[in-house]
């Protein structure tokens, strides 16, 4: 028998992964215009000029472009009033060519984010995070239009490795809005027995050491360690740490919440970081806003 | 050292402390009508005569006459068709007088439950069951305007007998919308590690084992044995079980999903069945009640 160093986990390659899926989605796009002439529209709005939003809304107004949907852009000064930004959502709400509306967070602070996002239609919430959405995700029985795109993005990791989800143990670490409470109540759905450990559980370990399925989003680097590992496990790392590294140029590096050496000796199933869950969030925005425009489109 | 037979759990006597705060709610009715000359008023819904439901209703309405709030009864024929209940829906949504209103569950075949409860007013959804109110009960820093009766019924039941919540470990049995998925989420705003097993989880006992506070809302009867229970922990038994009993005139006997004769051996706090949780719902109704209530007659 092969001794514990030995062992390697399967790396999940998010990157192809979200490659494969992209490629999908622009054959049903070119499909979908054969057949009614219209294609999938995305706004996507930034407002001010922070470096990495901007970097985060070119990514995806490229991703658009890629897959053949429609990227309407909107972009608004720093100083920009709260009622301009959401008479914008409005219009964007009753414009025919846009199924999905994004807007990049952070906002300034003289705008109530809660307020603009709850002003966007919920036909066109593509992120998935208005309460209703979170609602009909929570409950049995009930759908929401859209499940938010990085908690998505695991699943779909996980089913296209070949992961099984019902009747697992699977430990999530973290409970952000963002991901830790949507993966959570995603993997209820699909009949997992689910542990939610957070900032507040003296002994995360306990748990994470018995999980089947590790879902990390913390945003604490490498706090997951191998030795917490359950031998065959599959661990999507969700984390994007940047911890300092003074022999890269930029002078740091970024790593996940696994302490991802460690671990994918233990693991069964891995994704590193980056190349992981990043490039599904994407991936799963663009589905999102196909699936939007399909339901209206194809009515 | 006492032998673990000798141990004896303090059992929660949710009766007592039902009645307690139905005190404190009629105290605070009178302090509303005095002030203001108004009451709370709760709409009870009934839609046919089965028995069960009908003694249900019967039960509530006397509850609100104890406490001075005013109950509007509105009693419709099993045959009644949908369209004229979400009528009456609507006409309780806008009646200034009506802060609460409750349809009481099952509705006869031919009318959609779903739409409606849907239909009631968001401010006067006071079994706290809509989408919205569940989304904001799952979500950080938002806040539901109701949190669902026999969940919040679960958490005073541990507040007022001193268990406290926060960096403890919480397994909750069930998944059910009505209490097993909203009991888990405020276990988890309260900062407890939430576990949540199910019918399709294959060890139940594996988790329970190691929890410090166990809700039972499986719908088993004493599926929960003794030797599952960690010595000294809370357990809130929410089931209701109808098991045959010869020695019984009624020919059956109540018991919950924990076996309670062995399991208070080894708790901290158990919650007899009945009188344990069963009371306190229907104080947290009347409860949500007089907070809608107050929301409306303060303002």
């Amino acid at each position: 028998m092969a001794s514990q160093s030995d062992r390697k986990a399967t790396v999940i390659d998010g990157k192809s992964i979200a490659q494969t899926i992209r490629s999908e989605i622009a054959d049903e796009v070119r499909q979908l215009s054969q057949k009614y002439g219209k294609v999938p529209g995305l706004a996507v709005v930034i407002v001010g000029s922070r470096k990495d939003s901007q970097s985060y809304v070119a990514m995806k107004r490229k991703a658009c472009a890629e897959v053949g949907i429609k990227s309407i852009d909107v972009n608004l000064p720093e100083e920009v009033a709260e009622s301009e930004l959401i008479g914008k959502v409005h219009e964007l709400n009753s414009n025919p060519d846009v199924h999905g509306i994004l807007v990049q967070l952070p906002l300034p602070k003289h705008i109530n984010e809660e307020k603009v996002l709850g002003e966007i239609s919920l036909e066109k919430d593509v992120d998935g995070f208005h309460p209703l959405n979170i609602g009909k995700l929570a409950m049995k029985g009930r759908d929401p239009l859209f499940e938010p795109c990085t908690p998505k993005g695991c699943l779909e990791l996980l089913s296209r490795s070949g992961v099984s989800i019902k009747g697992k143990n699977a430990v999530v670490v973290g409970r952000s809005n963002i991901v830790g409470l949507p993966v959570s109540l995603l993997l209820l759905k699909a009949d997992a027995t689910v542990s939610i450990v957070h900032s507040r559980t003296p002994d995360p370990e306990r748990l994470v050491r018995e999980a089947d399925i590790v879902i990390a989003a913390a945003g604490q680097a490498m706090m997951i360690k191998g030795s917490w590992i359950k031998p065959g496990a599959a661990v999507i790392d969700v984390g994007t740490n940047a911890i300092d590294d003074p022999t890269k140029k930029s002078g740091y590096r970024l790593v996940g919440d696994v302490d991802f050496k460690e671990a994918s000796k233990v693991a069964g199933w891995i994704t590193p970081v980056p190349g992981g869950v990043g490039p599904m969030t994407v991936a799963m925005l663009l589905r999102n806003t196909l699936d939007g425009a399909k339901r209206v489109i194809e009515k």
